[in-house]
């Protein structure tokens, strides 16, 4: 019986699901595993606070050295969030060689390098698939599973807050703020939900899918945002009709080796398996030269989810013979090309004048910039400030089409909405 | 770099695949692994097929020692199929310390204690994710991410044969023989259709993912096999109306210690992740108390995504310190206990009388055997051999429907059709 010594940082959500998951699971990792798991210090703001849980008497505490610098502690479980002083903590404690766990890609996407430099230089391990998709173990599928794939594609419903909003502003037609404000009150949206509804949070996820598929740092900073906030209810509906979902989308490609890394909604066709991932379920898309499509579909999020995939790293930990967590990331400063002039289908919604001509005039538009048509619809007028005409245009570089849009006369037809459109 | 000496035992459609994968991989894998991969023997039967392959001068033998004997290889991709005379093979590879990298379900299942035990004779690596879902990394998901959850539900998609037969049955509302011979003519099912519609290749993928998932061997021999040959496309229809999707599905549960594992088909809701699975494509669900809901997705069969997961398989086993394949299955003799009496939903349909009464008859018979009915539907007849009748009955043991439908009066009411429902 192998004994390991654990030390935690942080005991909310996430931290809470960890020791219940290795009180619950003690006597099958004993069997299972010959290994016996005990933790020995908890870092914690409050004493005080009560968290509904057993703990032995002196294991919280309030001194981060505590668990960073203990000789006994050999592995360190991070779930304090934030980048700081999380990073700082992680640090130190790879540097003094213990294997460091972590559901933290804020922490991470920021601060790539100096971790894994720590890593390598405390010769400790470092495993984060909790970090992306919660309990989809997506990173070590990347990393273990996808060696002999060249990956083109990935792509990600990989927040669960936006998957919800997006959900329920699809299934009952209700407004982007009703829905939001719902979601608050329920506990599903935080109180300032910039980070997840302005694309942060895809986006630092992102990050690390995007650096593990396509063996290419790809910082945070290169990923293009957009975010939900203000998405219309108007286009969920109409894009229903033709067949659409939205979904807010983490989306990495890679391309005669460009990058295409953005985060942004967009429709996905009906059929393709990622537009059936509702509420706050997560999914991440990928295709490989071998693999063809694939996709992994689980919860997000979550204490108990999160916390398996914590858990589950610590014990492959004990099983790797390298010191480095296993994955196959670049560790040079060279930067990926990135595009910002990608390719993608495109819903536009326009309000036009209900006369002759005017959809020869937005066709043309187009046209002369090199999109072209899937589907036109034109609706029926609501009131009298115009016409619905709704375009689906084939795949198309974002720049023409930006650039079509500004020689549309306004006077003709304004533009209201522009989306995008993924698929493959 | 490291150089590593392969053969390969067979070169049909997943060995031509690999040889694929290592010419086409070739940079990457020294780029990105540090790895060099040279074939230097490789098993047919046929020495003048023309395999439209460009392979080296002398490659190919027809000797099996040439590979399971030679020193200089280290690594053996077995792509032969069939349980004999590929576990003979494989079983004198390992003995040697060779270590192996399988997609032979049937040779595994069948004798997953002698090839563990060559294996751990000869201190060799057995590798065999792609025994299971082709590209889908299930294997690798069960052993190393799974640490931290009791699995209690194990539920695949596993046969595209079958899925392919069921979707076109379902889509195009055709039946069973019309549709299997277009699949024979296509090459999506073999000659004698018998390993695929009798449920015998997805028994023996359960026998491998229950093992895995249960930590308890779990015999081909035990597991409950039922295929679609008989499915009537009128069953098809009707679960489509009522919201449900037929599917082949391999199943595995273990509660209370007792395991439940049968292929058979089953109605699965609309909207699980499961329903949507269509064509030639496979899927794992799975829950655990950690994780929760989860489900892969992707090719599961095929030349190139077969042999992707081959030769990731290779490259894992050259980072991995055990000498063993990373699994958790048990090599105790001790037979799990498996019950016959499992619980799920029923689909039955009746042809019965056009008389008051006959519904009454149907559902008192079913009560006194403790079946409840979830919903009921009596259609127009379609000619005068009776009206159908349809009951979907909520969660039942297996015995207790089989034991009621014997006493419901013929007269009044024939069983067409008993087909069962499987959800979370």
């Amino acid at each position: 019986m192998r004994k390991v010594t654990i030390g935690m940082l942080g005991l909310g959500n996430v931290g809470s699901g960890v020791w219940k998951v290795l009180q619950d699971m003690s006597q099958e990792l004993m069997e299972q595993h010959q290994v016996q798991l005990n933790v020995k210090k908890i870092l914690i703001r409050n004493l005080r606070m009560d968290r509904g849980l057993v703990l032995p008497e002196g294991i919280l505490t309030t001194a981060p050295e505590e668990v960073t610098d203990d000789p006994d502690i050999t592995h360190v479980i991070e779930c304090m969030g934030g980048e700081q002083p999380a990073t700082d903590y992680m640090e130190k404690a790879l540097k003094n060689g213990k294997t460091v766990i972590t559901a933290n890609k804020m922490a991470l996407a920021l601060n790539w390098r100096r971790l894994k430099g720590a890593a390598r230089e405390g010769k400790a391990g470092f495993y984060y698939e909790a970090s992306v998709g919660g309990a989809i173990p997506i990173i070590r599928v990347l990393n273990d599973s996808m060696q002999a794939n060249r990956i083109d594609t990935v792509m990600g419903i990989v927040n669960g807050t936006t998957n919800y909003i997006l959900s329920k502003m699809t299934d009952e037609k209700r407004p982007y703020e009703e829905v939001l404000k719902e979601a608050q009150e329920l506990g599903l949206a935080e109180p300032d939900p910039r980070a997840d509804v302005e694309g942060h949070d895809a986006a630092y996820k992102l990050s690390i899918l995007s650096t593990l598929a396509f063996h290419k740092s790809v910082p945070y900073e290169s990923i293009y945002k957009e975010g939900i906030s203000k998405i219309q209810v108007e286009d969920i509906t109409a894009g229903r009709d033709l067949g659409f979902v939205l979904k807010l989308l983490a989306i990495g490609k890679k391309e005669n080796g460009v990058m295409d890394v953005r985060v942004h909604p967009a429709f996905v066709q009906e059929n393709h398996p990622l537009a059936t991932v509702s509420g706050a379920f997560n999914a991440v898309y990928l295709h490989g030269s071998a693999c063809g499509d694939m996709m992994l579909y689980g919860r997000g999020a979550g204490s108990l989810p999160t916390a398996g995939a914590m858990v589950s790293d610590l014990i492959s930990s004990l099983d790797s013979s390298s010191f480095d967590a296993p994955d196959s990331a670049p560790e040079t400063l060279e930067q990926p090309a990135v595009t910002d002039n990608w390719r993608c289908g495109f819903y536009l919604r326009f309000s036009a004048l209900n006369q002759p001509g005017v959809l020869g005039h937005i066709t043309t538009k187009l046209g002369e910039h090199k999109v072209s048509i899937s589907s036109i619809v034109q609706r029926e007028a609501v009131d009298e400030t115009g016409v619905p005409v709704i375009v689906i245009t084939h795949s198309a570089n974002e720049k023409d089409v930006q650039a079509a849009l500004l020689t549309i006369d306004p006077k003709i037809a304004q533009v209201i909405s522009v989306l995008r459109v993924e698929g493959r």
